[in-house]
Formats: structure tokens, sequence, C-alpha cells
């Protein structure tokens, strides 16, 4: 349930040129038409639901890392270990948006025949919205989860210095009638795209999220660019940083250290100027997915049927005063994606002017 | 983690007459032999990691509840569904303590043999402390996981009313010579204990993590027993409590509503006088159990090499001034057991005396 990040300016684009451009700049840059077209519908789905932080506005890095050559445009993926309700693909250093979109198809296909399965992936790039993948399973009565690890940007608590990922953790789960509960949050208080824009505004954070680079709290966003760290979820001893600390070594465990991806302070960067790692302890970075059929459980029909009671139940609880009430994970992207449909999809007036830039660079025409 | 609820009053006694004591107790109220042993371990080893709220503590709920007759003694544990890596349990409304420690042993043999699994359990009671299940198939490379849904105590975000329990996550990752990784958290800011340690040491609890009967903002741990809530884990909406809210409805979803159990509002209690739920949707409380075998993924060996490097590199974290520096995920319980072991299980002065009082009613001499 990320929260949209609006911009003070935007334009509305077209979902079709949006993606036609995005796959036209993978495209130019060596990827396969296939796998551009995925790794597209990735990124525009995030603008689409209104996690701009994990949209086209990346396309300029991926494309960088592209052309680099820190990023295989034609990655061979290679199955590593297999047994019936596990797989582990080496990524050949691919595009994650293209990588992780088949690791969960195969995920989605052995759980629906041997009823779970999971697909473990090293040596893979950056996945875009972990959402994305949870819900691939959702009409064959998948309940659907998805993890990556991602570049340390989060301190343990206690300690200072940036040790582990925002690590995002995303499940979705099959409803009859209500809409889906999809989950899709990352692991520290709050996310960098928050920190970004409180800057931006020149706002102050919420204390706790935020700590300085010798580890003292701190609510200025601009310490985040001096060598500061996020917190994880729960921010400080008290109200629970210690449980957020918790959930982000988890994923990293399941991610990184378990199928031999990089992890913890190692994760190789995505090009945002925020630092190299020292050491290399295992190849890229790593997701985790899941694919539980719900008919392995109960009677997926009644599945259904008991989570649009759950939803309804959960939407019924009476609202705090000033708030809307509470919303049911995956309400806020829901909502951003009716916008999306019916107004265009909304990219801030900055990232649309590069975006522009970067198709004429390329002799891309729309 | 689990932090150390230390008491002002505590006695030291010994782990082998706590649980013969707890044994004792639980046979009289018409629990076999073998599973009241079982059901003392769990509780037992509860007080021996610091974790007292849901130690002996509770000894006199169970029995009470057994002599109500509102907990079958003698079940008859039944398969419901079953796949080869995954099976589903009716718990026959029997001891937590006892039925899940089954269900456990069932993950683990399974996951053994087939490389993964999961158990399911619904028709259950309170299960006692999560960690104990995670860490079940360590020396077999298993990583464990285990969770349960509790009765309500929780508001959703922006909501008021107590709508999900403190629903705990733990899992389990193997090492070599460091340590395991033992996370056993529950998904609310703080824990009912945390509240009641508050009240009776007449402090305030830090911002936002409890709100008044209305949704209002509370640091006055006397408001739980006035219709409030505790706030899921992050807190307010600003630093993530839209996650908290999620991670309590993922446990729930999978424990509560994917088998059948109860679920939300509607969890029957446990008799802490917080109240009955209006309706009966599923049967009684429900837990997920998972066992990964980590050959599944990748050499067992070179995995607890791997866990050993994650685990000193998060040590080795610089220490925020004024702390101790990160601690490893079960090292508050490590560090409780030891003491546990060398000067005897801590507990709290009005415990032992109920205790001996409970003997002595039930005519357990030790």
């Amino acid at each position: 349930m990320t929260g949209l990040q609006p911009y003070p300016n935007i334009v509305r684009l077209s979902s079709q040129r949006l993606r036609r451009l995005a796959a036209g700049v993978l495209v130019r840059d060596g990827v396969s038409e296939g796998s551009a077209m995925q790794a597209s519908e990735v990124l525009c789905t995030a603008d689409e639901w209104g996690i701009s932080s994990h949209g086209v506005a990346r396309l300029r890095s991926y494309h960088e890392m592209l052309v680099q050559g820190r990023i295989n445009p034609k990655p061979h993926v290679r199955i590593l270990r297999e047994s019936p309700t596990v797989s582990v693909l080496d990524g050949d250093n691919g595009l994650g948006l293209a990588v992780a979109p088949e690791a969960m198809r195969l995920a989605v296909d052995r759980g629906r025949e041997l009823g779970t399965s999971f697909v473990a992936v090293n040596n893979s790039n950056h996945f875009g919205i972990a959402g994305y993948y949870a819900i691939q399973g959702l009409d064959q009565d998948l309940i659907g989860i998805a993890m990556t690890n991602t570049p340390a940007l989060v301190a343990p608590l206690w300690g200072h210095g940036r040790m582990l990922g925002t690590n995002p953790i995303a499940a979705a789960f099959p409803t009859r009638f209500e809409p889906p509960v999809v989950i899709d949050m990352a692991t520290s208080a709050v996310s960098l795209g928050v920190v970004e824009n409180a800057e931006r505004r020149h706002e102050k954070l919420s204390e706790y999220c935020l700590q300085t680079a010798d580890g003292k709290n701190s609510v200025d966003p601009a310490d985040i660019f001096k060598g500061g760290a996020l917190r994880p979820l729960g921010g400080q001893r008290e109200t629970g940083g210690h449980k957020g600390y918790c959930l982000a070594s988890l994923v990293d465990l399941l991610c990184g250290v378990l199928p031999g991806a990089s992890w913890g302070p190692f994760v190789p960067p995505f090009p945002i100027g925020l630092g190299e790692p020292g050491r290399v302890v295992g190849k890229g970075i790593g997701h985790m997915f899941a694919a539980l059929w719900t008919g392995s459980f109960c009677d997926p029909a009644s599945f259904r049927d008991r989570m649009d009671h759950w939803v309804r139940t959960m939407r019924a609880t009476p609202a705090v005063e000033g708030t809307s009430g509470p919303l049911i994970p995956g309400d806020p992207e829901r909502k951003a994606a009716e916008e999306s449909r019916m107004l265009g999809v909304p990219i801030a007036n900055s990232v649309a002017e590069d975006l522009d830039l970067l198709g004429r660079e390329l002799g891309i025409r729309l």
C-alpha cells in the first residue's frame, strides 16, 4: 500500500504512448522486443498505480546502465537448481523488469500444478514494484508473494551506516466481488521517495524516520544525501524499530543470502548516486517469489467468499476523526489506476521533459 | 526479537520444577501426559527466553479454560486436506501449546523430505511464543516460519475499534558458528505486555502506539482497558502505520481466512477480560507453519557460511551513541536463556505465588 506521491506539476500522458516510448528506449539499448515490452509494462504500471518513484522516472537510469554495460541487454536466464516446488534462477545480470516477470510466471505455473511453489533469483537487477508480481496469479486462485533486496539505505536499529535495503514485501489475495487485497510495502519507516519529496518541498520529516551519518535522529530530508540512513519501520526501539529491522533482515536473507545473490551493504547500487558497496559477496540483486494455490488449503470458491467478508468487515471499521476510515491494502493504487485510465498517466513535468529528451536522443518518434 | 519485560520483583525457579508444575496442572485438567509435557515445554521456554507475558503467567488461564470446557483436553487432531507440500489440520479445539508443536513437526518432516512444506491449522487455541516453532528444523537445515492470529486488540490505520490481533510472525535461519537468526515479532507497535508493564509502573507510552476507544492518540496505558486499541507497527500514517496494518492483515489472511479459522474481530478471546467476539466466522484460532530446506535453494553448508558472514557483518555495524549497537534477531532471548540456565527461570513474585496456590489447589507437590 505504497502512498501516492503527488508531484506539484504533472502532465497526464497516454498509457500506450508511455509504454511505446519506454519499450523503444530499451530496444535501442539492445534489449529484445519481448523483454522490452515486458519491462515497459512493469515500469508504466508503477506510474499508473501512482508509484511514480518506481516508474518511467527511472527509465534514464536503466538506459544508462545498459549503455554502460552494467546491465546485460540479452541475458540467458538459467535454472541453477530445480525440484518440484523450488526453482532457483540465475538472471545473467539482465533487467530485473524482464527477468522477474519470467520468474513469477514460473512460480504461478508451478503453484497451479503443484499447490505451492517458490522461485528464487540471483544475479538480477531492480525489478520495479513488488506488487506487480504478487497479483499475477490472482485469477487462477493463487496467493502471490514477491520480495526483493535492494541497495543499502537503511540502518539496523542502534547502528549507523546503511546496512540493509528498503527490502519490500508484497502479497496479493484473490477475492470474489470485492477488489483483491494487494499488500506492497517497503520495510523502512518511509521510502526514499518520501524523503526526496519532502526535500523538494522544503518540508520536515516525521520523527525517527531518518538518521544522520553518525546515527542521530533527524527530521531534515537533506541528511539522506549526506551519508544518513533511513530508519527501519517502527522507527526507534520504543515504537518497534527492532521489528522493521527484523523484516528487512528477513527479506535480505530470503532474497540475498539464500539464493546466493548479494546482500546487506554489498548489494550493487542503482545509479542514484548512493555510493558503491565495498565487496562482492554474491551475484547481483536477489528476488523471492512464491505462489500458493488456495485450493491446497480449502475450497477456493469459499476462500473468495471469506475474503469478501474480510474486506467488507475491515472497510466497515468506524473512521478515526479527520480520516476517510481504514483502506483495504491496494486501494490507493486502484484509485490511481482508475484516474490513470480516465485522465492519462500522471508524469512529473521534469520527468516528461527528460523522457522527451531521451526519446529524441535515441530518435524515437511517437 | 521480543523485548525483555523485567518485573520489579522476581524469583528464580528451577526450569525442571517449573515444567513439572505446569505439566502437572494440565494433566489434572485431563490433558494427556505427552501433550501436557509438550505444552509445558512451550510455556516454560517463553519464561526462559524472558518473554514472561507468554509463559507460566498464563497457566491459570489455560487451566480455567480447560476446567470450563472451553478447551478440549483430549483433542483428536484431524487432517482436513493433504497434498505433498500442504497439510491442513483441525486442532479439535485442543491446547494450541500441544496442537501447534504437532503441526510444526509435520512441517519439518515434510520440508526435509520434499524441500518445502506448509501446515495450516484451524480450530486451535493460543500457541504461546511463535519463535519456539520457527527454530524446530534448524539442525536439519530448515528455515522455519510460524504465524498465528490472535484475539483482536489492534485498530487498522484510520479506524477505531479492535479489528486485528497482534498477529506475530516468526522466522528462524540456520547458521554455522554464529547463533541462529531468530525473528519473533508482533505486528503491533507494542505488545499488550508493554502496555501492562507501563501501567504497573505508572509510566506513559511512546506516541502513536495506543489509541482511545474513539480512535484518538493516547500515551496513557489505562486506555487499553477502557475500550482502546493498540496501533499497528509504524504507528501513524506518516511513520508507516499502514504497513503494520498490512502485516497484521497478511497474518490474519494466511492463518485465519485461508484455513477456515476465525479471523479479525471474530477471533475467540483469551480469558484476559477483553470482551467476546460478536459472531462465529470460522473455527477457533488459526496458525500457519512453513519449513524450507535450504538445500532446495543452494548448498546447505555454503548457506550456513553465508549466514555467519551476514551475522558478523550486521553485528559490526557502528553503534549509535548510548546504545550497545545492533543486535542480531534472537540475541535478547539467547541472553535471557543463558541467565535462566545459570540463575534459574525468572518468575514475577505475584506469578510464583499464584502458581504455588494453583499447585496446592490441585494437590501437586514438587
